[in-house]
């Protein structure tokens, strides 16, 4: 009766987004309204298909796969702002992904998980790697931003195609680790779980779905969201790198805290931490790439606000998580320096 | 008998320095040598009285009540120098003290418990925690140094307010957390005392008197300081965060140390790392806030020395403290980066 | 057999890259083939004296007399350099010897041992101090270079004097600490060993003699690769920090591979972050020391090139051993960096 219900409700509201977005009848102070409307019905479909995927496939291919779906439709989106040379806001909202995955989603995850569990525990030797992997995120972006004021243009411009090269082999080689040469090393231990909703197929066709349906609602939101910012006179970089990142996200966000709630804490992590180590090594580095493409190249220097943002946000979550141990205080903690950086990002 | 003789010294010092601070009759040279004979018994008399209160209450809450009180006192001479408008030297000052704490504290304490014991052991957890809080201490004063120079004046303080208010909720959640929700959990294992000196009741009036002696020997002694310097030619920025810092820390000194060689290493850590995270958490925001009733706003950009100074502090500590398990070359290598600073603090 | 065989190829290719050196009869693509082939006999020899005084001494006794012989050769050819006051040439090649060592032997070390084994592991607490010194190491550099700008000359070379004393007395006490006090906490496991080749005084001897031919034969593909680099137009930072810093680490790079094979990676690590501590901690404040009996000091202000090398060396290498696990991955983060901030010193 319930999941009837829900059903409904998530085929009505999406329709009537589309119908919004498609007849532009209505204002667009109603079209947002019907958006957060549909995205709450969509990201909840996610959060259900990720958690049957993660039931068969473990914590850790579940996680990663709804953070591959979800950053799939980001990357699509950025495609097109790099074809259009819109390289700032491209950076803007890469940086904004990784902040609001790192400090966002995976601080509702903690609180949220952390309320009703008083600790909840992921295998502590990925948290280790996790952690070396978010440094050398930040050290592929620093390099580049400090060494840029010294080379000319057309050198900066082989530093960071160099850079995108080694980041995207660094990342298809920790694939190689985590999921073959030391899958069950990095592995949480089992939970029993009841029986799932759907068949293994069912599971990863609704995925699938899910994520499609994520990414096209995401995107009419943003549409609606451009007109609001216009209005409110809010700056280019705090739309990309706070508004449209926590949009663009709702499918990490919705998954993510969902599984929280379930104790499968592990499948949390993999989703907050893996999906902003995935923009940052394969998701910007393959952005540069394609910018190669299109004639007109995209580099790899970040402004002195983004690198900071980064940074901190790398270091806070890096030492929050080391010891595969959380609980609401820590989830406080990422939330509270995402709220300070929203707040000196808005300024700016 | 050795009791009572300590009872005299210890009245007699403190009468002789209010005489010597109110009638004026002595040369600074002979009062700061009064001052010092009698911060030495007043310190010791604030040691005992924290270590028999962490009798009773536990080595936790012992140690944050040592630690509150020390920094009351400095919260209170704070807010005379704010209402003069001299942030400057308030801002040195909570530089000063928190490396103080940090680095001489704390390295005194685990090189001299060292010393006697060849390891000593406190909560790994609480020591996970104290090192992201100590991060988040630093990343709260890096953001507004490195947004302020793209923002105009009123934005700056409207960044610091905001700053300060969610830094002192996040201050006051943590103690929630790690006095109430997850007590147990940060808690040192139980360690077999003597019988205490004093009954509970006394403890926690002689500790609040001790703290009121503390405080008021060191503004005694800091006025004699402040002749001193300008004799020696010290610049404000070395006297206020070296100086000051020392002599109006030396409650936490004293008993940090003293518990250290009573193997009670959780207690001197809690002393040392809690009050630093207080001053940067809670004492620094509350300044901000109380400069608005003085109707000139006091912003928390800090300079690139005293943010070099913190950082550096904060990440050796945390490096060395993170593992819960101290020894004597883990506190030569804390003094060592305060020597370092000291040096450089001197010179510029 | 195969041993003699080994024993007629050290010596005869040493002999006649002797005899290309001083006769100055080839080319100079003859000589550094020559030279090239002298130095895998040569770093293969002391690889085997090395692990067999390691057999002896254990692990990190080893390991350390390995580094010290193989940076005994540096710090001689730095006090020539010293002596001629080229000291920009003598902070590149202490920075590339600190990043080759956390960066190219630990990574190749680390690889090619994970290669061979799942899992290799060594004591937790050496690898707990060893980043904390790593951290002292960044911070002693740090700080001069933040402070030299608002110092005159003369301060300048008071703290870098005053740094460089500090960091030789806390080199000596942390001899002191890991060698004496406390040598059994920071030893690893006892491994059964095969017989050694070599008795306990020939071991020694040929440690030496070993690291000797090393060094001697460094110095003549060095001059070679001078020649090379001119050629080529390189630039004077990049061949100091990187050409001169490989071939001139040549005895860490083989032993710890060597090591690392065998499964000893407590000799390995040992050796390459031994390494790099000894040439931060200890050459390079002995060299300001002895730049003063010339005449002429050196500071210790490094370019921002220098320490944003050195800093995210020492983090990353910090974070992937503080677990004191390792694997082929770990290996493969470390070259990455390496690799990266190689080809952004190369474009400079």
């Amino acid at each position: 009766m319930k999941r009837h219900l829900f059903t409904i409700g998530l085929i009505a509201s999406f329709v009537l987004s589309a119908f919004a977005h498609y007849s532009g009848l209505f204002s667009a102070t109603v079209q947002f309204a019907i958006s957060c409307l549909s995205i709450i019905f969509v990201a909840g479909f996610l959060g259900k298909a990720t958690e049957s995927v993660a039931h068969y496939a473990g914590q850790r291919l579940g996680g990663f796969l709804n953070a591959t779906f979800g950053n799939a439709a980001e990357l699509i989106i950025a495609i097109f702002l790099v074809k259009d040379g819109l390289f700032d806001i491209v950076k803007a909202s890469i940086t904004g992904s990784i902040i609001g995955n790192l400090l966002l989603v995976l601080g509702l995850s903690l609180f949220v998980g952390g309320l009703k569990y008083k600790e909840q525990h992921f295998n502590v030797k990925l948290a280790s790697h996790n952690g070396s992997l978010m440094l050398l995120a930040v050290i592929a972006l620093l390099i580049p931003a400090a060494f840029a004021k010294s080379l000319t243009t057309s050198e900066t411009m082989n530093l960071s195609i160099l850079v995108a090269v080694i980041l995207i082999i660094a990342y298809l080689l920790w694939l190689l680790f985590s999921m073959v040469t030391h899958k069950n090393e990095l592995s949480d231990e089992a939970i029993e779980h009841g029986e799932p909703q759907w068949s293994k197929g069912m599971s990863i066709l609704f995925l699938f779905l899910a994520t499609v349906m994520v990414a096209v609602q995401s995107e009419w939101l943003v549409s609606t969201l451009e007109v609001f910012s216009h209005q409110f006179g809010l700056s280019e970089l705090f739309v990309g790198a706070f508004l449209i990142a926590i949009v663009g996200n709702a499918a990490e966000h919705s998954a993510a805290i969902l599984l929280a709630r379930k104790n499968k804490i592990g499948a949390a992590v993999e989703i907050a931490v893996g999906s902003s180590l995935q923009i940052a090594l394969f998701v910007a580095p393959v952005l540069v790439i394609i910018s190669l493409i299109f004639g007109k190249t995209m580099d790899m220097v970040f402004t002195t606000f983004e690198l900071v943002a980064i940074g901190v946000a790398a270091i806070i979550a890096k030492s929050i998580s080391q010891d595969g141990s959380t609980n609401w205080y820590e989830g406080v903690l990422l939330l509270v320096v995402y709220i300070i950086l929203g707040i000196a990002f808005y300024l700016v």
